[in-house]
């Protein structure tokens, strides 16, 4: 099945926004075994949308419109649409109940504006809306299929999940698009491609892309239009392939994150966790505590920006900073036995280093980190040397920090079941 | 000036590659004076390729094609629009060697299918790439104009820079497009549009977009194609009109952030900062630390996750928690003072919450944060119930808090010069 993308948004043609809508259908329609013919961006303006809508649906006769549901002047799209697709727009009340009950929650009240969003046009399916005020809908007559969703990232993606992608799935050939990723870190694109060879042939009919990120290097793996059984098992094998070659610096698959795969070893090992940040200001706790479920094992942290908090707080010693500077050795290695002592933790992980753009000399330049994980009671310390801008800096030593502690977790001897 | 951007590559529609480059050359080009009028993403294919630069040169007569010019099989975009264009490719010598010596420069030697990357249309002017292999072309004829670029984002920058917006400019009559933007937060959109009330007809010929996000509600006024001096005139009295409507919900303009205007302001009056955070997990400082030169302000913070470290690091006393919860006003209360008071610092601000996506109960829902802020020794403290998942939830509480802090700096008696 094929279907075009319309994303409607002044501010994503006049650039104020990044369009990650688009790629986030591409990646699920694919999943999905659904090819996306085109995409088209078009401001807020009911001629231009109308325009587009018309041409979509006289390619590919399907199309899925993402923005200009809300409540605003500038949100045109449902009656844009319904007006294309000759359906009047009809009031519902239970619709209306449901928008009054969700703003009762919020301990908010509705305003007139909020009525126009419990419209619908006459036939179409409504697709509930449990995260926003602006429903989705599913309107399909002789002329093809419109699927009208909010733009809201959030409210798009749950809408695309729960209500979208079933009823897609449905109609498709059993032929499947999957992808699957290795995900790597700690080392450069280049040097992980030296690592890898060539290896196209003996992947295929697979491809393979190398996505670096600021978490590391990606590499996924796509099958195309396949059965999902043939699909699954050269996925599985080109994963097990890349692994081998990328050796230690593979740390997970698809969507795996370097501070969930943490979490769960210390779990399993009956772990408390502390961190101890300069640098990174508290995103390496952030990082962490995006994980549902983290609160088992993450105790907390400092966030010893200023130097008086390394020394108050985790008990780092004035004269370590003087001899040796904030930025240094001894001072990640302090910080982090300091938080895991202070805080009753057996595994820790400290940063320390010049994120920029300000605060480098030529010894210490920006991008110099230090990196400290402790274990019960063993300690290791990493220099490295990052590029990018302050916030690229930072992300990666965030990821550094919790692949030093990964590794000497990784190193630990197997734990026997009892 | 009107034209029609199309972005070419499979990986964009696949949702690999979010496509960054479309939202870079609309800031650039409506700065410049030229309006997008639409963006069309297809996939590495001649025949849609085609299709796509026919209908955006029947459409708008000049389009921008980035992407598809590189040394591989799946490189068609020249081919195609010279075909298009009724233009026969012509191999250039000078261009030939100019690749030959890049090549050399970097000890490689090209292959074969680099070659092709020295042919060039008929008629055609070279838009000379130093900074890669495929050169820019800029088309035009009686069907009007098409500009080629690569699409490795660090040469499609370049090439725009020095070789495109030039040439378009002395085409723009001198107009502009220029946007404007007033930040809001704490009020939801329908509400603030109640508040804004029918400003249409005040603010013509700017036009208004609502923008929400997970940092609230900007506001952006956008002027089409006017003179530089009277879209500036125009956009200031816009703003002002906004600012008046939106009251005590606007915080600033533009790219400002709550985070910075905070900094800003205690470093103003000499206040120093500390963060206390359980829900957020360090995601306030983390905030705070994006901006360079926070450390001039900002001392630190505990991240108190546990609530061991709400009691041990922050003194909150565990009868407190026992009677009230860990979620409470008391206890935020308790945060912001015990931080502020353990750190030296001036002001403060705390946060304790239920992120989700466990842990809510009937009394205190999923999205329940408690909100405290202090200054100069007197505290404030703010309940909130957020929509959204767990990462929305956050986001929300960390712009909510420094909000908190923000009106609470905001309301203190104005700083005389000395």
């Amino acid at each position: 099945m094929r279907l075009e993308l319309i994303t409607i948004g002044t501010e994503l043609l006049l650039g104020h926004t990044i369009d990650t809508n688009g790629a986030e259908l591409g990646l699920a329609l694919a999943e999905a075994g659904i090819r996306v013919g085109r995409r088209t961006t078009v401001a807020d303006d009911g001629d231009t949308i109308r325009e587009a809508v018309e041409q979509a649906l006289a390619c590919s006769g399907a199309v899925l419109v993402t923005g200009g549901l809300g409540p605003t002047a500038d949100d045109v799209t449902k009656r844009v649409v319904a007006d294309l697709l000759g359906l009047p727009l009809e009031f519902q009340p239970d619709l209306w109940e449901g928008l009054l009950a969700r703003f009762a929650r919020f301990g908010r009240i509705p305003s007139d504006r909020n009525r126009s969003q419990a419209e619908v046009p006459r036939g179409a399916t409504v697709l509930p809306n449990r995260w926003g005020t602006a429903p989705g809908l599913w309107l399909e007559n002789q002329q093809g299929l419109v699927i009208l969703l909010p733009g809201v990232p959030g409210e798009m993606r749950r809408l695309l999940e729960h209500e979208v992608l079933p009823r897609l799935r449905q109609r498709g050939a059993g032929l499947v698009v999957r992808s699957r990723t290795l995900r790597t870190t700690g080392i450069p694109e280049s040097a992980l491609a030296e690592r890898v060879g060539e290896v196209e042939a003996a992947l295929a009919p697979l491809s393979l892309a190398y996505l670096p990120g600021l978490e590391g290097v990606d590499l996924r793996l796509t099958a195309w239009e396949l059965q999902p059984e043939e699909a699954a098992t050269r996925l599985e094998a080109g994963v097990d392939l890349l692994r081998a070659r990328a050796g230690e610096f593979a740390y997970g698959v698809d969507q795996e994150d370097l501070a969930a795969l943490i979490l769960a070893e210390a779990r399993r090992r009956g772990f408390r966790l502390a961190t101890a940040e300069s640098c990174t200001g508290g995103a390496v706790g952030e990082r962490i505590t995006r994980i549902a479920g983290s609160s088992e094992v993450y105790l907390g942290g400092v966030i010893a920006y200023h130097n008086a908090v390394k020394i108050s707080e985790l008990g780092v010693r004035p004269e370590l900073i003087t001899a040796a500077g904030a930025v240094s050795e001894p001072v990640a290695l302090a910080m982090v036995t300091g938080v895991v002592g202070c805080l009753g933790a057996d595994v820790g992980v400290a940063v320390t280093g010049i994120a920029g753009p300000g605060g480098g000399t030529t010894d210490k330049p920006v991008g110099l980190v230090y990196l400290a994980s402790t274990v019960s009671g063993t300690s290791r310390v990493r220099r490295i040397v990052l590029p990018g801008d302050r916030q690229e800096i930072r992300a990666r030593a965030v990821q550094a920090a919790l692949f030093l502690l990964h590794q000497q977790l990784a190193e630990l001897p197997p734990q026997h079941s009892l």
